[in-house]
């Protein structure tokens, strides 16, 4: 027995014992119990459930309807595993049914233009790759939350931005795109040791009428505590200051991250 | 009555009468009927609402746990109407009784590094500004599928990035930290023309293996042809294709957002 199963979804969310939340729905106390899922069952992902997390990510809100994002469905062994190489080795990949690549897409405007011989000179701004981004994580967002109601689990794969030049080789994308990010889909493995993991207290991330610093950072030693209570239970070191401090520290830390500007650049999406 | 009454939900999203999904779910359901809504009741969002909603958006995955977003909960009329005139002067902001403000934030590592006397190089970069706005579009998403499942509307506003320093010195944003976009949040006013809008065709957005560009392409007409009808019946003129080559004709359909990467380089975003 986990320390999941005995607390209610919010005190676990929260890492906070007698946390309850006073206004709640089915679908709010499925997204808090949102893990990431990096074992998998050899049982596919169905056509009929990945129309369905499609049509959930398509429901998602685009900015001016403009749809700048496309998926990537790969579930062909040795795609995959060339993807996990490129994905920083992570080979949990391979055990994955499903990795879907979730691709922002200005591309189809473009395509678009060029066939009514129209300027398209937005797309060239670094505003208009955030609002590709943007749209891509609203819609895989989406589909995460609809996989799940399934009875399916996942986990997003930012790796794919290490290598984006191959990841685009590999998957045949077009300029004007480029993977965001993947996201490996199965039906979970119940043997692998995958839990809630705690969440920054409210007092950190929600600010009333203005941003107030000193409020938001009065907890942090309680969520350290917190954070690496639940790190030393499952088999990971350090609390959540030391961390992010290592993962942020410079440009070495970012693994080829570092060059995403230069590979956008290449790529047709410029961001003047 | 009006065709969202009579057809399946995903035959709405998708303006295609025929279609349903063989695998879904209540969640699903839910994703499909979403739709942008601008009119609201007076009636306020509770804060045991509010709590709600925020958790859910905490329970969004996050980029090595990162959590690089934070969220401003305004409801100050004065406050609101100056945002509402910030984000192109988008009079419905007035009427919704809560405004969030959804904000990529590197600020909270930044004050870690400081207290801790450790460098933070790789912020400096344009993957961490995109992995920020990602952080937080996750959050905001999972923020409106709760939001929604508790029987409230919402729209997001991404017009809050035509201004973005105005903004930051609205709301008080620290250094290393941008308004990614607003989320107009209420009662929804059953008198509003708030519809499901259609979608691109599963088609023109979902790949298998890799990415083809004749395939996504060939049923634009028929989408072209199902948006003009929907916005013909909702009073707004022109298909998909001509609004989309109006909104990403050049720099001047950016209203400002072409400052963006300027701006970001004022704020510590430099996106190297």
């Amino acid at each position: 027995m986990t320390v999941s199963d005995t607390l209610s979804p919010a005190a676990t969310r929260y890492a906070d014992p007698g946390l309850t939340l006073a206004a709640t729905t089915p679908v709010i106390e499925q997204q808090l119990r949102h893990r990431s899922v990096r074992a998998f069952l050899p049982e596919p992902v169905t056509d009929d459930e990945l129309t369905a997390i499609v049509a959930a990510a398509s429901s998602a809100p685009t900015s001016s309807n403009l749809q700048a994002w496309s998926v990537v469905a790969v579930t062909d062994p040795e795609r995959k595993a060339r993807l996990a190489t490129l994905a920083a080795g992570q080979r949990f990949i391979d055990t994955a049914p499903l990795l879907l690549v979730w691709v922002a897409d200005l591309d189809r405007h473009h395509r678009l233009a060029e066939r009514h011989g129209r300027p398209l000179g937005a797309t060239a701004y670094l505003e208009s790759t955030l609002l590709g981004v943007i749209d891509t994580a609203l819609a895989a967002q989406n589909a995460l939350v609809a996989l799940e109601s399934l009875g399916l689990g996942a986990v997003f794969v930012g790796a794919v931005r290490n290598r984006p030049a191959e990841v685009a080789a590999e998957l045949g994308l077009p300029q004007h795109t480029v993977a965001a990010f993947g996201l490996a889909v199965g039906h979970p493995d119940p043997d692998e040791d995958a839990d809630v993991k705690p969440r920054l207290p409210q007092s950190a991330v929600l600010h009333r009428e203005r941003y107030d610093a000193a409020a938001a950072d009065a907890e942090l030693d309680t969520y350290d505590a917190r954070l690496a209570a639940y790190n030393q239970a499952h088999g990971l070191a350090g609390a959540w200051s030391e961390r992010v401090l290592a993962r942020l520290a410079g440009p070495e830390s970012l693994v080829g991250r570092d060059r995403l500007r230069e590979i956008l650049t290449e790529r047709d999406l410029p961001s003047r």
